[in-house]
C-alpha cells in the first residue's frame, strides 16, 4: 500500500462542501487502488481570520510542508473584504504561496463537449478548445519591492508596486511551460508587453533564449492587449500559453471563462520540490455557501490533478475524470451548468453520483 | 466660416490608406456645413523613423501642439520590431501622450446590429453590448520610474517597471469617467487589483471618495480578473469602465473583440487642455498595406469622434456616423466584415460609398 499525506485547506465560502465531495472521490479510488490517504485538515482564509486574527497561521504553513501534497478549496468572502491587507484571506493565499515556492501555476481551460452550451461563445469557435496557461506565481508585480502607498515631497499619496523579474525566475517559469508544451500539443505562446515594458523586454529575451534547448516545441510571442483579443476570436490558436504573475491572472480567468463552465476547471500550483496545492479556479461563492449548491467537480478534478502531478498516480487520476466525464454524460448537472432536460443536483448528491459510477 | 487646424498623422501600414478615406470625408461634411479644415501632415512611428531616424520627431510633437486637433491612423510593423526601444514606433506613440498630456483615452466597444454575426459571441449574448472603456494614458507601469534591465549585485539580470499612481492622477481620471457615465446611462465600473496591489487601494479609495461628487452615478468595483471573465461571460452587464493604463490596454482590446470587428472601432485620447488625439483601436495590418483592402471606417469613426469632443460640431459627427449605418445598412463591406450576400468594397471604393450617401 502506497500512502500520502494531503493537508486540506476547505477555506471559505463553498470551500468546505466541495472539499468534502473531493475527499469522498478520494478515499473509494483509494480503496479500489490500494493508495491510503492519510488526510489532515487546516485553516487558511477567513476561516483563518475567524479562528486565529491571521489568513495564514504558521501551524497551516508547517502542516502544508509536512505533507506530500496540499488541496485547497476556495478562500474570501465579503465578510473580510474591508479588514486591513495584512488581514485579508488574499494575503493568507499569497503567503501560502511564497511559503512553498509555489513558482508554477497550471491552469487548463478545455471545453467539454457536454457543456458546450455553457459558453457564451459560438459552438464552432470553443469546439475543442484546450489551452493550459503557465502562469508564474510567486514573482512580478504581486512580489515586488518598493511597494506601498507612499507620501511625496508635496504631501500627496501615491501607490506604488513594482513589476520586477529575475533572468532566473524567468529561465525557471520558462522551462516548466517548454515541458508542459511539449507534453501538450508542442506549441508554446510567451505573453508580454515587450513593446513597453523592460521587464517584458528581459522576458521574451530570455524565453527566446530558452527556446533553443527545446528545438520540438513551436515558440511564438504575443502581446498580453493581443492575447486578451485573440482568445476571444479564435481561442483555438493556442495550445499552451507561459506569462507573469499578473498577465497569468487576467488571462487564466478569460480563458476560463470561454468555457462557460468555470465550475469545472481546476489547477495546480507547483514548486522545485516540496508539496504542491491544488484547488479550482472558481472563488469561495459566498452567495450560495451552505446551500448544497455549489459544483464540487472542479474540486474533484483538482483532486485527480493532486494524483496526476504530484502523486504520479495517473490511474486513479484516470478513474476521477473518467467519472466525471460520465456522470456528465448521463446528464447530471448542479445548477450552474444546468441546461433544459438534464438532471438537476446539488452538492452532495453529485458526489453520490460520482461515486456510484 | 468655422476654421480648425488639423494634424495628420498617417504613420505606418494601411495608415495613410485609411487617413486619405478619412480626409476625403471631412472635406465634403465641411463643405456641407460651412466648416474649413486646414491639415498639415506629420510624420510619427516607422515612417518617421524610416525619413529622420526617430519615432516622434520634435517637429511632428510641434505641430501636433499648434492644432486644433490630431487624426492619427496607426504606427509600427514587423520591420521596425526588432529596434532598441527609444528608436521604436510604439516609444513615438508614448512620446505623443505624454508630450500632449493625453491622460483620457476613450474606447468605445459598441455592437453595430448589421455586424453582430461578425462576433465570436453569441448574438443573444452581444446584442446591444454598448461599453466604454476610459483608460488612464499617462501614467501606471507605462511611465513609473525606475526602468530598466538592471544587473543585481550577484551579476544577474532584473527587468524592473515600476506601477505608480499619485492621488491626483486617479481623481483627475475619475472625473473623467464619471462625466462619461453622466452622459450614458450612469453606470460606472472601476477596476483593479486592490486585493493585492496598494497602488490599486489608493485608487479604489480615490475613486470611491470621489463618488460622493457624482450622486447620480452608480459606481461598482470589480477586480481585473474578474473583469476579464464578465466582459466574456455577460458584457451587457457594462456601461462604462474606468481603469488604470495597463489594465486598460488589456480590457479595452478584449471589449473591442466582443464585436467582432476593431476595423470600426474608433478612440480618443484627450488632455487638460490642447489638442486631442483621436485614432482607430486597430493596429497597422502590415500584411494587407497598399492593397486597397483595409477598412476604413475605423478612421472615419475617428474624425467623427473628433468632431464632437475636439472641435464641438455634434451635427458633423452625427452626419459622418450616420453615412457609416447607411453603407452598412445597404451591405457594403471591406473584407474584414464581409459576409455572404454582401457587396465587397475595397478602401478607396468604400471611402466613395461614404461621401454619396
Ligand atoms: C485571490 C487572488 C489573490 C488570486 C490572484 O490574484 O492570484 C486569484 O485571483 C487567483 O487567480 O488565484
Ligand atoms: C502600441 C502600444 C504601445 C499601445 C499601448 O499599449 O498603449 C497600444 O496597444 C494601444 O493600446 O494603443
Amino acid at each position: 500500500t502506497t500512502q500520502y499525506r494531503i493537508t486540506l485547506l476547505p477555506g471559505d465560502g463553498i470551500g468546505p462542501e466541495i472539499m468534502l465531495v473531493a475527499v469522498d472521490v478520494l478515499k473509494v479510488v483509494g480503496k479500489l487502488l490500494d493508495i491510503r490517504f492519510e488526510f489532515q485538515e487546516a485553516l487558511i482564509g477567513g476561516a483563518a481570520i475567524d479562528a486565529t486574527g491571521e489568513p495564514l497561521p504558521p501551524t497551516t504553513l508547517e502542516m502544508c510542508k509536512d505533507s506530500d501534497a496540499v488541496l485547497l478549496a476556495a478562500i474570501g468572502g465579503y465578510k473580510w473584504d474591508n479588514l486591513p491587507r495584512h488581514l485579508r484571506p488574499e494575503t493568507g493565499l499569497l503567503g501560502l504561496r511564497a511559503g512553498l515556492s509555489l513558482f508554477a501555476n497550471l491552469r487548463p481551460a478545455k471545453i467539454l463537449p457536454q457543456l458546450i452550451d455553457a459558453s457564451s461563445l459560438k459552438p464552432e469557435i470553443v469546439a475543442g478548445v484546450d489551452i493550459m496557461v503557465v502562469r508564474e506565481l510567486t514573482g512580478g508585480v504581486y512580489f515586488g519591492q518598493p511597494k506601498g502607498i507612499f507620501t511625496t515631497e508635496t504631501g500627496e499619496k501615491c501607490g506604488v508596486n513594482t513589476m520586477a523579474y529575475t533572468a532566473a525566475e524567468i529561465d525557471r517559469i520558462g522551462r516548466v511551460a517548454f515541458e508542459t508544451a511539449q507534453k501538450r500539443q508542442g506549441r508554446l505562446c510567451s505573453v508580454d508587453k515587450a513593446n513597453v515594458l523592460e521587464v517584458s523586454q528581459l522576458w521574451r529575451d530570455r524565453i527566446t533564449q530558452l527556446a533553443a534547448e527545446y528545438p520540438d516545441v513551436e515558440l511564438s510571442h504575443m502581446y498580453v492587449d493581443n492575447a486578451a483579443m485573440q482568445l476571444v476570436r479564435y481561442p483555438k490558436q493556442f495550445d499552451t500559453i507561459v506569462t507573469g504573475n499578473l498577465f497569468g491572472d487576467i488571462l487564466s480567468d478569460a480563458a476560463a471563462m470561454l468555457t462557460g463552465s468555470i465550475g469545472m476547471l481546476p489547477s495546480a500550483s507547483l514548486g522545485a520540490s516540496g508539496p504542491g496545492v491544488f484547488e479550482p479556479v472558481h472563488g469561495s461563492a459566498p452567495d450560495i455557501a451552505g446551500q448544497d449548491k455549489a459544483n464540487p467537480l472542479a474540486q474533484v478534478l483538482s483532486a485527480a490533478m493532486m494524483l496526476r502531478y504530484a502523486l504520479n498516480q495517473p490511474v486513479a487520476a484516470d478513474q476521477i475524470e473518467n467519472a466525471v466525464l460520465q456522470v456528465l454524460d448521463r446528464g447530471d448537472r448542479t445548477g450552474d451548468i444546468m441546461s433544459p432536460g438534464m438532471n438537476l443536483l446539488g452538492c452532495h448528491a453529485m458526489g453520490e453520483a460520482l461515486i456510484q459510477v
